[in-house]
């Protein structure tokens, strides 16, 4: 950590943050430059608040270590692999997570999810519990939705992935789906983080619409510190000022991510555009920058979606679209999971 | 609602259209451009989600109406009114909240309590339940918080308001505080919102670090479906690329939300800036700007604040502030509440 | 300047970096901490472009200084005050500058000027030549533009601003008017601030709508770096992701920026919101915020204006706001400029 | 054109905004909604500037046609190809320039022109007029970097790109290289675009830092407003909030702004990201998403970069990128220019 000075800072201003690190347990060296002085502290950055910046003389105090531990790749090298029911999430195979928005109806999921496994993707997504900016929208089947995913899952085999919007609905999800989806409007809702960290399922962590890559990493540290280590991370697109898209891809977060942490990291297109003639394409783009794996929309039929249909595939466009992956993977050192 | 059609949609596609907006009650009149066909559609645009743009041939759909209905100045013209045992917040009156970030213990609440009631302020904040990016971060004193911050209330009288962070702590808070404010983070937590609806207690309701004032209006909508229209607004600063300031103080919010709303909106300039030297200029342009409060972050010793005591006021500061929007309020048409 | 050691750096790798930075004239301290080493440089900022943070081991370089000296605060401690032909910019008296967005005929300007006088504003604005988005939009009179406005000045006796766009305009400009403004879209076409600078003539420098208060100042610094310390800095609102507005205004930069640097700062309410109903209201809330003075579009019949009629006012409401704002500027402790 | 009428405008307002579109050329529908007049105007949206917004009555004007004419796909199908030196961009091929970011010596041009050779990269890059954020930093060897990028270029027969920073640096730069390039700064210098327009020479045309894609298709309309359609998109980052990265890659424009305009798109990976390391993956995804070309930078010797080595690959990297994008490029359907 250092500690700037302002210009004007006295002597005893300087000797009091001096005492007030030593006290923190913080090793001091005084740095006496041409206008500043500046003093660098060594010690566990956790043991400072904010009280620092607020004596007298001090003009700011600069972090230098990052404040994510468990989740960071410095703490483990290598790559944290995830297992859901034999599929493995974040190893050099890519996992395609597919599936509507919302489940609707035993017939629509079904259907859908018929198509997901004929199309070779690993797992089926589907909402019981929609977080709607309107409250005139439709919110979901809640509990019935999620006896629908089981039963679809019993029927088809595959993995299904729900979102969970509050403690209510985690405890709920937690006896019919195999993945958690803890999405952007919640990435800081902490109380669902520890919840979902207790419970040892694996768990989707979407990026806040406006999260900074260390504010997700700091989220995902909330899950791990409860014991939880099963942690996918997912890049859904931020808010930015440009309206032609809903939002905006952040691929580049990709391989950074990848560089700070060892967990996997998948990429939700159809969300980050908003726009299902985009999704090929950056659904190709993602896997390009390294993500891990995809989250895809489809739905049975998107013209009659109860939800988010401008942006759902429709079957044939997903099995073109897992087509086309199969082609490039290999290109990129990755390939298919079974 | 308007749809635009592709320039190459055909007529088979525009009378579908045309079909699927009779079925779903809109009256529908064709405009033929000289590149464009588009159709206008008079209904309730609720009826419609996602679907239509979903059909063949369909460029965009162009909402007409504002989503937003109990919150809307449209539905109601003359400015809500709250009270909070007998403050009034949403006339011409200017109503102060301050007090530190957290409840540390039961002599800085009282020394903060103290001094807001001395320097003139109205009602005593303090966090119970605190929302922190980092799991290592102090968390709050939890359900001890609220029992002091109600001792502190019965000491001094000053009314009281804490941040609830889930349905746990807003149930918890409920029987301690006069207005629950819910955060940034959870302004789109829809399941809290429902809840804070239920209470019929005053709700604060902080705008979403990168919340757009429709969705924020929404969020407010989602309080005022479930009986509970006693919601204050708060802009409190979005995520910009500027990074100076903690956030963006976005002031124009405050007299185009009171255009939109017949809501009161206060302002937050503590979080806003991050910065104490900002917070009395700040202060003084919101009231300028039109807001009917202010929330102020105070510590009776800033240095030794748990949370964010670079943002908060000393106790002389808050005087010198009281002071000076004393004497600006009468020039802009306002004054403070007694 | 502190370099931040990778985890993994070698000591050769440290001893290389020190021998670096020697060379460049640093003196240097070495921070042994638990995990990392850093290493405190104390010297020139200048001298270091980016080869540092090539070097090999070095994971960060995280300067100390502010990189803007000759407009920085720290250089000159009392504010600048830049006169306009006896009117004094920067001191305690505030400054109104007033007129269409574009200069359109004798008549319309000769009537602006006129209502901008009668109202009590100080100095008359009017586009010559346009930045315009669209090559089919109105691109300003040129030439017989800054004609009329030489005219409409000797006329009334206001002392005029127009925006240059590139070297030619500015060229043609001096000979017309008081103030060159570089607008939003130049503040970083470092040819013209270098032009400007060599003027020696008062520059308006408006914010760019990306620009950090960084950048900003960077700008000004190119100004003044040529000789030229007559800069005013006008805010007018920076692009974010809020919609409703055009720009979101950020008067948190008004105090701040007076804080770092000794140049007055005005506030465009105008471009800032595209709004005139909300012109009113921000106008207030610059002053009080600390702004040394407005410019604001008023335009004699904004419904037959070339361009941004939506946001200029009306030659009544300008006399309106000017009225209110001489009923707050003393509680402020400001008056209006003579 | 939709013109939506206030819930309380009066039968005489809209008769008079109806006359007002009459005037103007537009045939008019009025629809009549529950709450809401709406008036449907079909015409030409140039006629129109801001004037119909301020009549009264009116609430707000939501326009229809797209505002690009030139550069769309609507008007031109097929995609433009534009033929520098016998190399194709636009086509299927995928086409690279690299090199410096800025020339510094002859030594180093001719070093980084052999490596770019060598690697099989197409185009040499090279910075003779830097714009720079510090008046104190290198700003460029100006004409004697124009002189030696042409030398180098006849040297090694690598056509070449430069970037001009206004009408003086443009008319030199005319003379000795290939490729004008125009950078983010400059996207809406509209002088600098048109004149760039009546060069008839290719031209690179970076997207603006906050540049919607909207305003960036109208910077191109300027150059082709005047004749010159040899136009080259180039992505390369937008600013948000998130600080990790330089800028955020918007990767998403690839595909769309390739289904809006016939324009070729390229990316700029090093600007975007700031980080070497990401270099490679986003050039993959780049590739993935659509992109007609890459621009990278490339130093014979980061270390020793007079600007931007943080970003700047070492000529093995780029062997090492080259090799990866030749695997690569097949599976997407492109393939490497020769």
């Amino acid at each position: 950590m250092i500690v700037v000075m302002n210009i004007d800072s006295t002597a005893k201003q300087i000797e009091a943050v001096n005492k007030q690190l030593d006290k923190l347990g913080f090793k001091t060296h005084i740095i006496r430059g041409v206008n500043r002085i500046v003093i660098g502290a060594v010690g566990d950055r956790q043991a400072v608040d904010s009280s620092l910046e607020q004596m007298p003389g001090v003009e700011r105090v600069v972090p230098i270590m990052k404040p994510f531990k468990l989740v960071s790749r410095e703490l483990q090298e290598e790559n944290s692999i995830i297992d859901v029911r034999g599929i493995s999430i974040g190893g050099d195979s890519i996992v395609i997570i597919s599936g509507p928005c919302a489940v609707e109806s035993r017939e629509q999921l079904l259907a859908a999810a018929r198509f997901v496994k004929k199309a070779g993707a690993h797992i089926l997504r589907g909402g019981a519990y929609k977080p709607r900016t309107s409250p005139y929208s439709f919110q979901g089947l809640e509990e019935k939705g999620l006896q629908l995913l089981k039963e679809v899952s019993l029927e088809t085999g595959l993995p299904t992935i729900t979102e969970v919007i509050d403690e209510y609905s985690l405890e709920r999800a937690l006896n019919y789906v195999d993945i958690l989806q803890i999405g952007a409007r919640n990435m800081q809702n902490f109380r669902l983080l520890k919840k979902a960290g207790q419970t040892g399922k694996p768990i989707l962590l979407k990026r806040g619409m406006s999260a900074t890559i260390e504010e997700w990493l700091m989220a995902a540290e909330y899950i791990m510190c409860e014991g939880n280590d099963k942690i996918i991370l997912c890049e859904r697109g931020i808010r930015t000022f440009e309206t032609y898209t809903r939002n905006t891809l952040d691929l580049s977060a990709v391989p950074l991510v990848k560089r700070l942490s060892h967990l996997p990291v998948i990429v939700d297109p159809s969300h980050a555009t908003g726009d299902r003639q985009l999704v090929l394409p950056m659904s190709q783009a993602a896997i390009a920058a390294g993500a891990d794996g995809l989250i895809l929309e489809m739905h049975p039929e998107p013209g009659k979606a109860l939800c988010d249909g401008a942006q759902s595939l429709d079957p044939g466009e997903l099995v073109r679209l897992m087509e086309q992956l199969h082609k490039m993977m290999p290109a990129v050192g990755r390939y298919m999971a079974q």
